[in-house]
C-alpha cells in the first residue's frame, strides 16, 4: 500500500506506529466511533527540535546565536553589542561565555520585530554543516505528512518548544503550516518602549517562560485551557507533555527515537547525566508509540541525497 | 437605514463612530482599496470589563470571589480554605482582607479545571444586583454586533483583559463566539502536580502576567507576534493597546465612554487618583473614535427593560 494515492503517510514504512496513527485518526474522526472527538478538541502538540527537524550537531537556534554573536559581518551594530557584552561581563560573572554574550545581545535593546527579522534573514541562507542544506529543508518528511494528515482531518496543530517562540515564528507558517499564534514556546521578558512616542516591544535578558518538561504542560494549559489528544516528542523534555495528552484510549503519544546514524544521528532521548526514570521507560510503561527512525521512516527528507537513502 | 436587513450594526445610532466602523471594514476588506488587509492580519482586540459587558457596581470576577470566599454554602471544602486563609493571614500581613482570602483560596490547591468549573457554575446562576439578569446577559448588544460583523468579514477577534483568562474562558465562546485560545488575559502562576501519578495543573497565589496597560501590548505580542488593526477599550488600562493597534490610516481605535447614567452607569475612563495624561486626552490627540454610550447606542442589551429604553 506504500506510495499509492490513498496513503496519507507514504514516507512511513508499514508497521505498528503507522498503523496506530491511521487507526487513531479514523477513531477520533468517525462520528459513530466510541472514541470520536469533536473538531474543537482535536488538539495536537509537537515538540520542534529533534521531533520535526534535525537538532544535531547543534540546535538551529544556537547556530543562529553563534553567527549573530561571533560573526561581526552580520552585525549592523556590532560595536553597540560589544559594549553591552563588555558591560554584562562585568555585571554577570558566573555565566558562561555564550550566555554572557547573549545577555549583552539582549541588553543592547533589540525589538521583537528586529529579532524575528534577523532570524528570517539568517534562516533564508544558513546551511547545515553536514547536509549542506537550509535548516528548513531538514524537517522530517514523515512528520510533515503527519501535520498535513492531521490538518486535513480537522486537527489544530501546535508547536510546543523549549526554543524561543520568536525564533520559530518567522518560518513555521511556511514550513509547517502552523501560524504565529500556534507557537507555544519559551520566551524572554519584554518591555514596552515608548521612545519618540513610537511604541516598540523590546526583549530583555531575562527568561519569562521556559517550555521544557512541566513548562510545556503549563504553557499549553495557559494558552489553550485544553489537553491535547495527540502529542509528539523526542526527549525527556517532552515527557510531561506526552503524559498530559489525554490518557484515555484514544490519545496518541509518540516518541521519536533517533536510531539512524547513517541517514541522521543516533542518540537517546535523555540528556547526559540524567539519573531519574528514563524517557524510554516512560514510553514503555505508558504504552506510547516509539518511532524507530531507522526502521519506521522510509524517507527522512524531502530531497534526494545519499544520507536520505535507505540503508 | 436603521434596523433594515442590511444594517450590520442595528443597535448603533447613525453617527460618526458607526460610519467609521463601517468604512473601516469596507476599506480593509476591499481588495482594490489602498487600505486592504489580508485575512491573517485582520486582528481585532477587545477589552472585556466595561467594553463588552457591564463592569459596575463591581467587576463580575470580584462578585464571583465574594461569593466563593464569603458564602460558605458554595464551598465544598470551606474548612480547608479557611485553614489556608488563616495560614496566609499569618504569612502575608500587609495585604487587604479580600487579597488575604484570595491567597488562601489559591493556597488551598485548586486546579485550573476546578476553577473554571466553579466559574461556570457561578455564572450560570449569579444575578447582577441592579438589572436582576445573569452577567452574560449584560453584554452590550452594539458590541456583540461589532464582534459578529468583524467575524463575518474575516477578522479574528481576541479578548485582552486585565481579568483572569480562566474567569473568562468558561463562557466567552458561547457569549462572544471567542474560543479559549483567543483569550489573552491575566494569569496566576501555575505548577504541575503529579500526585498519584495523575497530572493536574494547580493555580498558585502569585501573579504570572497582568494584562493591564503595557501588559496588554506585551500579552498580545507574546501570543500573536502581530499588531491588531482594530482595538476597543474603555479605560486607562487600554491606552497602550489602542496606541499599539497599527497607527496607520486604516486602523480603528475605539474608546467606549460610559455617559449614560439612566440606562447604565456614568463614569470616566480614568481610575481615581490618576494624575498623568487622561485617557480622553489620548483619544483626542490620537484621533480615536469615542463612543458616547448615551447617544451612540440605541439599544444597550439584548432584552427589554426600562433601563434598556432610550431616554
Amino acid at each position: 500500500m506504500i506510495n499509492n494515492n490513498h496513503d496519507p503517510l507514504p514516507s512511513w514504512h508499514e508497521g505498528k506506529v503507522k498503523q496506530r496513527i491511521l487507526e487513531f485518526v479514523e477513531q477520533v474522526t468517525t462520528p459513530e466511533s466510541e472514541h470520536f472527538v469533536v473538531e474543537e478538541e482535536r488538539i495536537a502538540t509537537f515538540d520542534n527540535d529533534g521531533t520535526l527537524w534535525v537538532e544535531k550537531p547543534l540546535l538551529a537556534q544556537m547556530a543562529f546565536y553563534k553567527k549573530e554573536l561571533l560573526d561581526a559581518d552580520v552585525l549592523e551594530d556590532a560595536s553597540k553589542i560589544k559594549r553591552a557584552v563588555n558591560w554584562s561581563i562585568r555585571g554577570v560573572k558566573d555565566l558562561g561565555g555564550l550566555t554572557k554574550m547573549l545577555v549583552g545581545y539582549f541588553r543592547a535593546g533589540i525589538t521583537t520585530d528586529e529579532y524575528r527579522e534577523r532570524v528570517a534573514q539568517w534562516i533564508a541562507k544558513a546551511e547545515h554543516p553536514r547536509y549542506k542544506r537550509k535548516y528548513t529543508e531538514l524537517v522530517y518528511q514523515p512528520m510533515q505528512e503527519v501535520l498535513q494528515f492531521f490538518t486535513e482531518h480537522g486537527f489544530t496543530n501546535y508547536i510546543v518548544s523549549g526554543g524561543s517562540a520568536n525564533f520559530i515564528r518567522p518560518w513555521a507558517d511556511e514550513v509547517y503550516n502552523v501560524p504565529e499564534n500556534r507557537i507555544i514556546a519559551s520566551s524572554s521578558r519584554t518591555r514596552l518602549s515608548k521612545r519618540d512616542n513610537e511604541l516598540a516591544v523590546k526583549l530583555e535578558a531575562m527568561p519569562f517562560s521556559f517550555e521544557y518538561r512541566s513548562g510545556k504542560v503549563l504553557g499549553i494549559e495557559r494558552r489553550l485551557a485544553k489537553r491535547p489528544i495527540a502529542a509528539f516528542g523526542n526527549s525527556l523534555g517532552d515527557v510531561e507533555m506526552l503524559r498530559w495528552a489525554r490518557t484515555t484510549q484514544q490519545s496518541l503519544c509518540v516518541l521519536i527515537h533517533h536510531t539512524d546514524d547513517v541517514r541522521e544521528y543516533k542518540y537517546g532521548p535523555d540528556p547526559r547525566f540524567h539519573f531519574g526514570k528514563s524517557t524510554l521507560k516512560f514510553a514503555q510503561e505508558l504504552n506510547w508509540q516509539v518511532v524507530d527512525m531507522k526502521n519506521d521512516w522510509q524517507t527522512l527528507f524531502n530531497f534526494e541525497t545519499s544520507s536520505n537513502k535507505e540503508v
